[in-house]
C-alpha cells in the first residue's frame, strides 16, 4: 500500500494522524482552517516539506468558500487566513513558503475574477504537491550516490514519507540507495521528547523493508565510538544563507559527535527549506514547546516530581562548519556554503 | 526528613523502591537473597556505591541463617551465594567489591567459630555503609572546591543520595557547594531509557532545594552551544587503571560534547569504583538490557512498531582523555591518570 501524508480529497485536506502511529494508521479529513492550525500545532501533520504543502492547501481551504466579490476584500481575507495559519508553528520555513506562494499567485492575478483566482490557487497547491514529490526523488537521486554498499546510516526524527508527500528527504536517500541495490543498515534515534524516530521512522523503514534498529538518542555516540556508523543523514526545518541548519532537537548533538568521530554528516532538504533572507542560524526562531512533552510521556503519566522546571526547545541549529554537505533537489551543496548555496539554488 | 537508600533494619535489607519514584516513596524489606537479586536486576536499588552496600549486606543476608558448622562447608555456601548475587548486574564494580570484602573477612577468620564469623561479617557490612557515608562527604568536600559561585552544572542519571547511602557522589559535590554558600543551577538529563534523571535526580534535587531544570538528553548540546553550562559532573560505575570510565549510557556523549565546547567534564566516584585489574575501558563489561526498556515506556505502552530491533546498552565508556579530573574521596585526580590514580588511591 502506498501512503500519502497529506493530500486534497473530498473537498478537504486528508492527512494521516501521526500522533496515532504506530498503534493506529488513521486518516483524518480537515474541513476548516482552525482544525488545520490545531493539527499542525499538535503534530498530527509535521515535517518541513509536508508543512509546506499544508501551508499551500491550507490557504486554499481557508478561502475556497469566500463570498468576497472584489479583490481588495478577498485579498484581505486571504491575508488574514494566511497570517493565522502561519502562526501555528515558527521554525520550519516551508510552512511560510507554501503560504507565500499562494499569496503571490493571488496578487499576480488580481485583475481576474475571484472564481478564477480560486481555481489558480487550487492549481498552485497541487503544483506544490507535485513539486514535493519530484524534489524528494531528486534528493534521493543525488544523495544515493553518497551511499556505499553495506553502509550503516544514522538518522534522527522523521525525514521520510511522513515528513513529505510520499518519499522523504533523508529517508528518500535511503529508499533510493536501496532501490539501486545497495545493502543498508539504519539506526534510528528515538528522538525525545515526542519520539518521532521510534514512532514514525522505525515504522516507516520497517514497512519499506529496511534493516532498522532503534536507539535512545544518548546511544548514538557509543555506536560512533564502536565504528558502527558510516554516515549521518538528517532533514532540516530551515537552512540559513550560510548553511546553518535548524532541525529537530538532537541534530546539533549528532553533528558535533560526527565531527569528533570523523563521520560524514549530511543534511537532506528541498530548496523550499532554504531561507536566504536569514544570514546565519542565529536568525532562525526556535520553537519552545510545552513542559508536558518532557515531563509526561504522551501527556499521560508524570515521570518527574511536580513543579520541576523544564527546558524544551523543539529544534537546534547546527552551524555550517559541522555539515559535510547538503543534499538538495538541485544537487549536492558543499562548502563554502554561502557561495555554493546561492549558485546551486540560483536564488 | 533524611532518607537512607539502603540499610539493615528488622533483620532484613531495607531499601527505597526506586522504580516507584517520584510518584510514590515506598520502602521494601528484603528478607532473602533471591529477592535482593531481583531488586538489583530491576533497579529497585541502583547506583554503583549503593550496589557496593547491597553486595555487602546481601552476603550477610545470604549466610546469616546458615546451619553449617565447619568452615569448609560454610565457605562453600558463602561462595555460592556470593556468586549468585554477583550475577545480578555486570558493570558496576562496587557490587563485586562489596561482595569480595565480605568473602575476605570470612577467609581471614576461618579459624574462628561460624557464629563469630557471622558477627564479623555483619560488622564488615556496617563498615561498608559507614565508609560510603564518609566517602561521599569527602568527594563533596574536594569537588565543591571546583565549583564557583553561580555555576551551572549539568549531570546525567542519578549519582546522588539515591545512588549511595545518603549523600551522593556527583550530587554530593552539588550539596556541599550549596552548603558552602555557593549559588548553583543544575540541569538534569532525563537519562533514557529508564529516566533516572527525570525520576530520581530532579526529585532529589528539588527536595534539597536546588534549582534544577530537566532536559531531554538530546538538549544538552544546545545548552552548551548557548554557553549555559559551566561544568559537567557525572558518577561512575567502573573506572579502569588508566582512568577510562564506564557510566550510564549518554555519559560518553556528554564528554565529547564538553570537549568540543571546552567545558570541564568531571567524574565523581569513591575509591571502590576503581578497578585497577582492568587496564583500559575496553576491559569493562557493558550490560545490555531488555529491548522493552526502549520500546515501551515503563513496560506499559508500546512506542514503536512491533518487532523493531533495538540496541540497548546500559552504559558507555568515556576514554580518560575526555575527563578533566576524577573527584574521589582521596582527593582530585588529574592526568596523567595511570600514574596519579595509582599514587592517590595508594593501590
Amino acid at each position: 500500500m502506498d501512503i500519502r501524508t497529506i493530500e486534497w480529497k473530498n473537498n478537504s485536506i486528508k492527512i494521516i494522524d501521526q500522533t496515532k502511529l504506530p498503534r493506529e494508521f488513521r486518516h483524518i479529513y480537515i474541513k476548516d482552517l482552525r482544525a488545520l492550525w490545531t493539527a499542525i500545532k499538535e503534530l498530527k501533520v509535521r515535517g518541513a516539506p509536508a508543512l509546506g504543502v499544508a501551508g499551500a492547501l491550507g490557504v486554499y481551504l481557508g478561502i475556497k468558500n469566500s463570498r468576497e466579490k472584489n479583490f481588495t476584500e478577498f485579498s484581505k481575507e486571504l491575508q488574514k487566513k494566511a497570517k493565522y495559519l502561519a502562526s501555528s508553528r515558527p521554525t520550519a520555513v516551508n510552512l511560510f513558503w507554501g503560504i507565500e506562494r499562494m499569496c503571490s499567485v493571488a496578487i499576480e492575478n488580481k485583475a481576474r475574477p475571484i472564481s478564477v483566482i480560486k481555481r489558480l490557487l487550487f492549481n498552485e497547491a497541487r503544483k506544490v504537491i507535485a513539486e514535493d514529490r519530484l524534489a524528494c526523488r531528486r534528493i534521493g537521486h543525488f544523495g544515493a550516490k553518497l551511499i556505499k554498499d553495506k553502509d550503516t546510516v544514522l538518522t534522527i526524527c522523521n525525514a521520510g514519507i511522513l515528513a513529505t508527500i510520499d518519499y522523504g528527504t533523508a529517508l528518500g536517500v535511503i529508499y533510493k540507495a536501496k532501490q539501486a541495490g545497495k545493502r543498508l543498515k539504519v539506526y534510528a534515534c528515538e528522538t525525545r521528547p515526542l519520539l518521532q524516530g521510534a514512532r514514525l521512522t522505525a515504522w516507516e523503514l520497517k514497512r519499506k523493508d529496511i534493516d532498522v534498529t532503534l536507539i535512545c538518542d544518548s546511544m548514538a555516540a557509543t555506536l560512533m565510538q564502536q565504528g558502527k556508523i558510516d554516515k549521518v543523514i538528517a532533514g532540516a526545518d530551515r537552512i540559513a544563507a550560510n548553511g546553518d541548519t535548524a532541525n529537530k532537537i538532537g541534530t546539533y548533538s549528532l553533528a558535533v559527535l560526527s565531527h569528533y568521530h570523523q563521520i560524514p554528516f549530511y543534511i537532506a532538504a528541498p530548496g523550499s527549506t532554504f531561507d536566504l533572507s536569514i544570514k546565519t542560524g542565529r536568525g532562525i526562531p526556535i520553537e519552545e514547546r510545552k513542559d508536558k512533552e518532557v515531563t509526561e510521556l504522551f501527556f499521560k503519566r508524570p515521570i518527574t516530581a511536580k513543579g520541576v522546571k523544564v527546558f524544551n526547545p523543539a529544534f537546534d541549529v547546527t552551524p555550517h562548519n559541522l555539515i559535510t554537505a547538503i543534499i538538495t533537489d538541485k544537487g549536492i551543496i558543499r562548502p563554502p556554503y554561502r557561495e555554493n548555496i546561492a549558485k546551486i539554488l540560483g536564488k
